[in-house]
């Protein structure tokens, strides 16, 4: 239930606009203040979200019994005409008790009407509401026990402000009615006709706009199976996370579909991917905002490098959600990993019938990351013995076409299965040339019957009316068939991705923190709320989590300077320091490789001289010591507007700026994910140690990313901005400095 | 002719083997020997590669009045037969008079056989040769006057070295028979039925696999008119660029869609896409090997850095061909760019029945970088006549549903298409709802009958039987219909690009130097066969190409040295030097910002030192002038088996290795593709100057890689490797100055 009742704004349906609403500032922290009050301890962790949710049983709401429809109406041209025929029609088909109620009309459509919703018969599971204004009616329904309500109603927070507050109420409302509500702003697509002569597991459908949803539903054309659609409209109170959560529960679902626009709590949404992550079943998403980026570009540096998009993006990542962009790409990839059991092995074979194809496929698919494994001499021996001897088999397999027309087929195919090294098997039919294509897609469903790895076929005719394919391929559960290499590829590549990410998954809110580090004790005091702090504040900061940062003394004159520089020791680095300073180095107020008393008593005239130029008023001279050559690198927390404070590593140096080569996480997150992140940045070979440098000490750089995801949950609501940049990385062994920080207080 | 004719290795088709072949080392060169020997001096560029390529005249190749077929059969179960059978009917529908030549039989399929070419009954423009062993027909050939002989015999090039001497003798026959020949290894898709019913600019299709040009030639069952399709086969003689260079002038063709697994002859197929670019013929190619780069990896720094499939990347894009990766982007690119009139505006605009849809399709757009601009406040003030006023409709347009059922739709398209900015409509249909989504499709195509604009119809169904989608949009030649949103964004893009690209394309081969420069007799000298340069003498022949080199002077003793450090001008550098000496910084041997003459005498020893301890043979020191820091980039020209010499720039330092951020070109290229090429680095913005530094003569940049082009062009063929690291670009107005340069001739 947590992420789902904090009456916080809602999101996204219709559209751009309501998602633009959605993404306000300050959600979260509103979040997590509401979750410390609501909840126990043991749910929480340090920085007050929750470490788990409940999921909604929503059973009764797919499968009510009795449904009450408030607005019901058989007068022909009424907008509320057509969705009560459309109920009727769907309760009678799964034999639910269906009660109109409208205030005058005796009956509707033959059945019997009561005035108002006290007067219901029974206690319902499902109240719809086509009413113009649903709030006295939701309010009304906590007179009687109704387990959920829909809301068709629009002009909500898809509006504005006003809308929203609206929106507020009628959450509000059914809070105290003690019902969960769909909407407001959604439809009936939870209650279309979903075929069930379909066999094998099912996607599970969320959209947000329930238009956007309809080629997924359309799959069951296909032959995919469809087992539910949730509309979620605008979330007022059940949310994209709560279904996901439900279907993740479901033995028939076997793949969920999400067509998101906005996330009305990104804690929600990773407690919902993780509950999927940990029952194994794969999510698809497709998650509109890969521009939005610019409107929520934060203030300072690090937030510029990592846009938010890039935040869904990573925290989809961080929990095995497969993001995709096209609704084919969705279509095609659920209804692959809805269907294929866990795979044997990661191999991947293509085999076609034409060399050139065979050539064309893998060339793709292997640019693609795909595993293309070359066929052990004894199975190509074995697969020579069916095709001849100047075509490769290696991997692709090119029978050069004749050998599909004979018995020699199956075997073929069988052969290229039974490798242990398999795992995958695609093959394209480039044309439709009946005489072959159509035994070899024949053979190609019976041999998938026979194994239990996975066959998938692309179809290349454009024309798609074929039979092969209408009615062989598209007849067979076990086969996955496809219209473009492209989409396979994408599915496969999901597919062994999603097998191997669960394989290995270790949910990372099981090792959260949930009490206050002794850090965070120390660093408490530091902070100054509103305010900028000095580099030195910032640095002790990091001191109270562990961060390594060179000695330091801040100086107020010439003598203390020279005083400082010799405790240091020689070489010095100076720094004028104050608390709204940037762009130091620019400014030529940093200064390096000081030698000498001298040197350090004509350098701190200097920048003050400088800093009194230029009209900055410091609070000292920093005196810091001089740390040896490394690999820069940034390290950095920045407040999202959707998921709270993010932790985001980068290479550092003037590159940072121009290559904005950064990854960026969502806490919490392991060690592996740590590590992930520096394999995501391009960059990531300098760290190995290049052109004759020693390789870095990335097991200190892992742990400062740790130790900064620690003050991000510890400390994360307070700070709108901390940024090491940069963190010296050393020789292997010799650890990490942070060599500047800056840090902003919310 | 040229570049057809060279009996050099033929390659691709049957396949990978084939391709790998094809790629053997050497060819250009040979290419351009040729060339030399063949032609006069006016057709050939400095290098000797020729400047422009004659356009075969094929117009009895593919409606020939007169056939001859060798090898005709009437006996089931030859594979001849259906070939035999095919020719007939195809001979009937085009009216061509077939005569079979057959040693035995007196008449197949009851038309009188001849028993050997020499006693055809006329000329022929065609003789298609089914027999196994084609080089002795083709010799007898000589004796008739024939155009044109189609070899289909496999077990050429494809199979190794023998089929590929086998494969330049049949090449030589034909040579010597004055007769223009296709494949071996070729088949008859040149001879299909092409119906003729279908209206508007046609789709011209290459392949070298006939198979992979199978699902293009089903495009006709969706309405789109194909004119022809050339079978390459091995291009023993006639080749892609033959068919490119033919198609380019074909008035019914609006596109040339191209198949390829490998080239024949770089220049040639260049000198084929600049015919296309310079008639606005589009082509969009389809070329297998992105990932064979591995095997083609140079043995230098530059080399390891672009690819060679980046090399053909570069040189698509040099003259305006459109590379796709899978045969789906092929067929719907090719076909909006056959049909679609030029753009009279760039902007795109979306507009949808839900505002969901619209947002999605906007994002996608967006991201791809397709124009989307804002609609005028007039322009929306007009719609919101017909769109209820709280909907959107700046861009995207979302008109909620309901103006689509009445009289509102085409006046909503039809104002849209009015705006000036507008130049695309792009109308994504997600699912079909018969009663909005068939009246959409009238709708679009009716408006699209009024406009020269383009309209573009995404049909979001996966089940496409639809009326709507088969009868009404694939009905229409005026909009472009696409089952996909990904593939409508790749082809509008490929659209707009193609119009801006010719609008201002400028054919770098008029401008090729013909003629040697005064530095190219200068560096001549400097060169030695299968060595590499000192860096020294590498400088030199960058000084010959006045390219600027630091101040320096080579010494063998300490005195000297420091006789040389006082006229080049403390501080200095001092690099040990030596012919085969490569990381000169890891071994220490460089040393930067000696000021006096006794850190020069001690330098000297001390590199003299490490060079005995490393065992390198010095040919003495380099005492340098000590150049400004500005940005470090590197310049460098590659071998390309394939194109030849190729030149590279990219970001220079430690970070070119780890990033790999560079960009090839293919000579000639304009200044225009020079700057193009900064632009596509990562990190250009480094030469706009960051964190306070200036902006960096990029004119001087853009400059020495026109310099280095020159010397690409003159001595290209003569270096295996030319590699400035680093280029010191100074700020704007101080030019750029190479500091380091390796130099390895062939």
């Amino acid at each position: 239930m947590l992420g789902s009742t904090h009456g916080t704004l809602t999101t996204n349906s219709r559209h751009a606009r309501a998602v633009a609403c959605g993404r306000a500032p300050g959600p979260a922290v509103q979040v997590h203040q509401r979750a410390s009050a609501l909840d126990d301890a043991e749910d929480l962790d340090v920085s007050g979200r929750p470490l788990h949710s409940e999921v909604p049983d929503l059973d009764r709401f797919f499968r009510p019994r009795s449904v009450a429809l408030i607005g019901a109406s058989d007068t022909e041209g009424r907008p509320g005409t057509g969705i009560t025929r459309q109920l009727l029609a769907w309760a009678e088909r799964v034999g639910a008790r269906l009660h109109p109620v409208h205030p005058s009309r005796p009956a509707v459509f033959g059945l019997p009407c009561v005035p108002s919703v006290a007067e219901l018969p029974e206690p319902v599971d499902l109240a719809v509401l086509l009413v113009r204004d649903p709030l006295p009616v939701i309010e009304e329904l906590a007179q009687v026990k109704v387990k959920f309500a829909v809301v068709f109603a629009s002009g909500f927070a898809e509006t504005g402000a006003e809308g929203a507050a609206a929106q507020a109420r009628l959450a509000a409302a059914a809070r105290r009615a003690g019902l969960r509500l769909l909407g407001p702003n959604t439809n009936l697509n939870a209650f279309e006709e979903f075929r069930d002569d379909l066999e094998g597991p099912a996607i599970a459908l969320i959209t947000q706009s329930g238009h956007q949803g309809r080629p997924v539903y359309t799959l069951q054309e296909l032959g995919i199976r469809l087992s539910h659609w949730a509309p979620t409209g605008n979330e007022a109170d059940l949310e994209s996370a709560d279904f996901l959560s439900y279907f993740a529960t479901r033995p028939e679902v076997g793949a969920i579909a999400l067509y998101a626009e906005g996330l009305k709590d990104g804690r929600g949404f990773l407690l919902a991917a993780d509950r999927a992550a940990r029952a194994k079943v794969p999510v698809v998403a497709v998650k509109v905002g890969r521009t939005e980026t610019g409107a929520r570009t934060a203030a300072s540096h690090t937030g510029k490098l990592t846009g938010a998009d890039a935040v869904v993006d990573a925290a989809m990542r961080q929990f095995g959600v497969i993001r995709v962009d096209g609704l084919d790409e969705l279509q095609d990839t659920a209804a692959l990993l809805a269907r294929a059991r866990p795979p044997r092995a990661e191999g991947v074979v293509v085999y076609s019938i034409s060399g050139g194809t065979g050539a064309h496929v893998a060339d793709l698919a292997t640019a693609a990351g795909l595993p293309m494994p070359t066929l052990s001499a004894e199975k190509q021996a074995e697969l020579h013995q069916w095709i001849p001897g100047d075509l490769t088999v290696a991997n692709p397999v090119d029978n050069g076409g004749h050998p599909v027309g004979d018995w020699r087929g199956p075997k073929i195919i069988d052969a290229i299965l039974a490798d242990p090294a398999v795992g995958v098997l695609i093959c394209p039919i480039t044309g439709p040339f009946p005489p072959m294509s159509d035994k070899l897609a024949q053979d190609l469903v019976d041999a998938a019957e026979r194994t239990d790895k996975l066959v998938c076929v692309v179809w290349g005719s454009p024309v798609g009316t074929e039979d092969a394919y209408r009615t062989t391929l598209l007849g067979s559960s076990r086969v996955a068939t496809f219209r473009t290499v492209g989409n396979c590829i994408t599915a496969v590549r999901a597919y062994l991705g999603h097998h191997r990410f669960t394989a290995s998954y270790r949910s990372p809110f099981d090792d959260a923190p949930r009490t206050p580090s002794p850090s965070m004790r120390k660093a408490s005091g530091l902070l100054r709320p509103g305010q900028r702090l000095s580099e030195h504040a910032a640095k002790q900061l990091l001191r109270a989590y562990g961060i390594r940062v060179p000695r330091e003394q801040l100086v107020t004159s010439a003598a203390a300077a020279v005083r400082a520089a010799g405790l240091v020791g020689y070489p010095v680095v100076m720094k004028a320091s104050a608390p709204q300073l940037a762009h130091k180095t620019e400014l030529g107020l940093v200064r390096l490789g000081l030698t000498s008393a001298s040197q350090v008593r004509d350098t701190y005239r200097e920048l003050t001289d400088i800093a009194r130029y230029e009209g900055v008023e410091l609070d000292g001279v920093l005196v810091c010591q001089m740390v040896e050559r490394g690999v820069e690198m940034v390290v950095g927390v920045t407040h999202d507007s959707l998921f709270g404070p993010t932790v985001t590593v980068g290479i550092g140096g003037v590159l940072v700026e121009v290559l904005r080569d950064t990854a960026v996480r969502v806490p919490p997150f392991g060690e592996d994910q740590a590590r992930a992140m520096l394999a995501e940045l391009r960059g990531h070979a300098l760290l190995d140690g290049v052109r004759g440098a020693p390789p870095s000490d990335v097991d200190a750089l892992v742990e400062v990313v740790l130790r900064v995801q620690r003050m991000a949950l510890e400390l994360g609501d307070q700070l709108a901005e901390l940024d090491v940049n940069p963190l010296m990385v050393l020789p292997r062994g010799q650890g990490a400095v942070a060599l500047d920080a800056l840090a902003i207080c919310r």
